[in-house]
């Protein structure tokens, strides 16, 4: 099996949609503000400052410009929530229709986001699997551009360009691991794809929805159960066969981490920092503050915060 | 008179609170995203990702370690809000006591936090003149040592550190002009006294409580009406001395915004990118997106956005 995305591959994807995504920015802080015992600073990530508050349209972007010429019928995808409102800014951005078929189980709040980036939305009863095979159909019948979230290439390379962007950003050599929160596994991949094995890339999941986890254990992708607060951004119900390729050789360290751990990752993440970020956002993080990752002593970490999609009232 | 703050006491502000305030993020954002008709990119320095939510440390850090010996009563302060956190946030790290007078008109989320962080909160009917009038008397009392909001030039001095860190953020000779809102002055004044007019500073201030802004129109400090929505953070009688030293030879623009374009200015804010930004963090910004600052078509703007505690459901 070969590694279906290079680091080549993202400083493609970077030239690409340099001009159509934010560079986000980091911030440092004190361990011990967090009542961690390590004595370096953290670096977060603020990826949940891209478009539409989430890095989907790094992926998004990368896709559609790399496909060349797009279809009349537009952009077509599934999804309960970031990747669609990713899909639909994606759409305005470049002139072309979008049609995002969602899951009725979906967040009003992220279909809201979705509809008024000006896509056409088509609810469908179910969960997202549901969905994804309502939008297969019709996309054999419109002949839009199906831009998956996670299950190609192009959309993997697209999420790399955070890692490539972070290194810049950085002193050379600046750290020593990377936590990220793995849905159907592009973002982790993409992360992973572009360091090589350079740094250590430590895969954070919900128990209740451990897709990645449950790979490593098994050797190959295995299909899981789908549940738990982050379930609208992580829940995917099996890895990916492109994050897959990339995950075996370069992603040796994963975790998983409770409900409760992720909720005290949100209201810290709210009182140090008056950050609002969504359930699937904060699961990085719980990872280290739930002591589900521990890292050694002088270990230099970034945390990466992938999205913000929520209503505050269920942060605080 | 003397301008009260020079770049060579900022410099020595920086050293001294190094270690204790966060360097705070900024992010570039195109104008058009918010629907302005300027060709470049606006930065934002997110200053209300500080510690306990705004730039108020900088200041009180700077007073208080400039001071030398604290005495055993501590530190005592009015406020009703982001300054007596800060000043509760001090005393806190450095280990010993701070008393804290609050009007009782302030916001219960801003004394919760003062009393969270573990100083006493005495509540004072009344406005904030009030809680001063009754914290001065307690000094005499206690032998405190007394951090005021603005009136010290190692307030503004520390204010002031912000741009020193800015500048080595940016690219040399990265922008043109910084929007910065005015409460009782200290922090325009440090940011002022650190460009020495190298940059254009403006001064936003709310149209209800604009201190600086009739200052300038009466060439003296005068007394204004304090009302408004961000009246809790920058509503200030009257333009320090030492600010107004400062502000005189190197602030020559100023305008005023209503709470309408603040409202406004908060809900984009969240909408573009996802900020919970209370509404004194969110008046520079008003001012721009309002038309009260109407920047040439190559001018290279910074808008500070300086304070975040709020509750998210008065900005959603």
């Amino acid at each position: 099996m070969n590694v279906a995305v290079t680091p080549n591959d993202i400083r493609a994807a970077a030239r690409r949609i340099a001009d159509r995504v934010r560079v986000t920015p980091i911030v440092r802080i004190a361990a011990s503000e967090f009542g961690l015992s390590i004595p370096n600073e953290l670096t977060l990530k603020l990826e949940l400052m891209q478009h539409v508050g989430s890095f989907k349209p790094r992926g998004a972007f990368n896709r559609v410009l790399a496909a060349g010429a797009i279809p009349t019928a537009g952009l077509i995808a599934a999804s309960g929530g970031n990747h669609g409102a990713a899909v639909a800014f994606v759409a305005r951005s470049l002139g072309v229709p979008a049609e995002i078929f969602v899951p009725s189980s979906s967040p009003a709040m992220k279909r809201d986001r979705i509809t008024s980036l000006g896509a056409t939305v088509q609810i469908v009863d179910g969960l997202y699997d549901d969905a994804a095979a309502v939008a297969l159909q019709r996309q054999f019948e419109t002949g839009a551009l199906a831009v998956h979230p996670f299950e190609h290439p192009d959309v993997v390379a697209g999420q790399g360009t955070m890692s490539y962007e972070l290194e810049a950003q950085m002193e050379p050599g600046g750290f020593d691991t990377m936590l990220v929160a793995t849905g159907g596994g592009g973002f982790t991949a993409g992360q992973a794809a572009w360091f090589e094995g350079r740094k250590r890339i430590v895969s954070v999941e919900p128990v209740t929805s451990q897709c990645l986890h449950a790979a490593r254990l098994a050797d190959e992708t295995v299909d899981v159960t789908v549940a738990g607060l982050a379930s609208d951004s992580l829940g995917a119900r099996r890895l990916g066969s492109v994050a897959w390729s990339i995950v075996r050789p370069y992603v040796a360290h994963s975790v998983v981490v409770d409900d409760e751990a992720i909720r005290a990752a949100q209201r810290l993440l709210w009182d140090r920092l008056r950050l609002i970020v969504e359930p699937g956002g904060a699961t990085a993080f719980a990872a280290l503050l739930s002591g589900a990752y521990v890292p050694e002593r002088d270990e230099r970490i970034v945390v990466v915060v992938c999205g913000a999609n929520c209503d505050p009232a269920t942060v605080i």
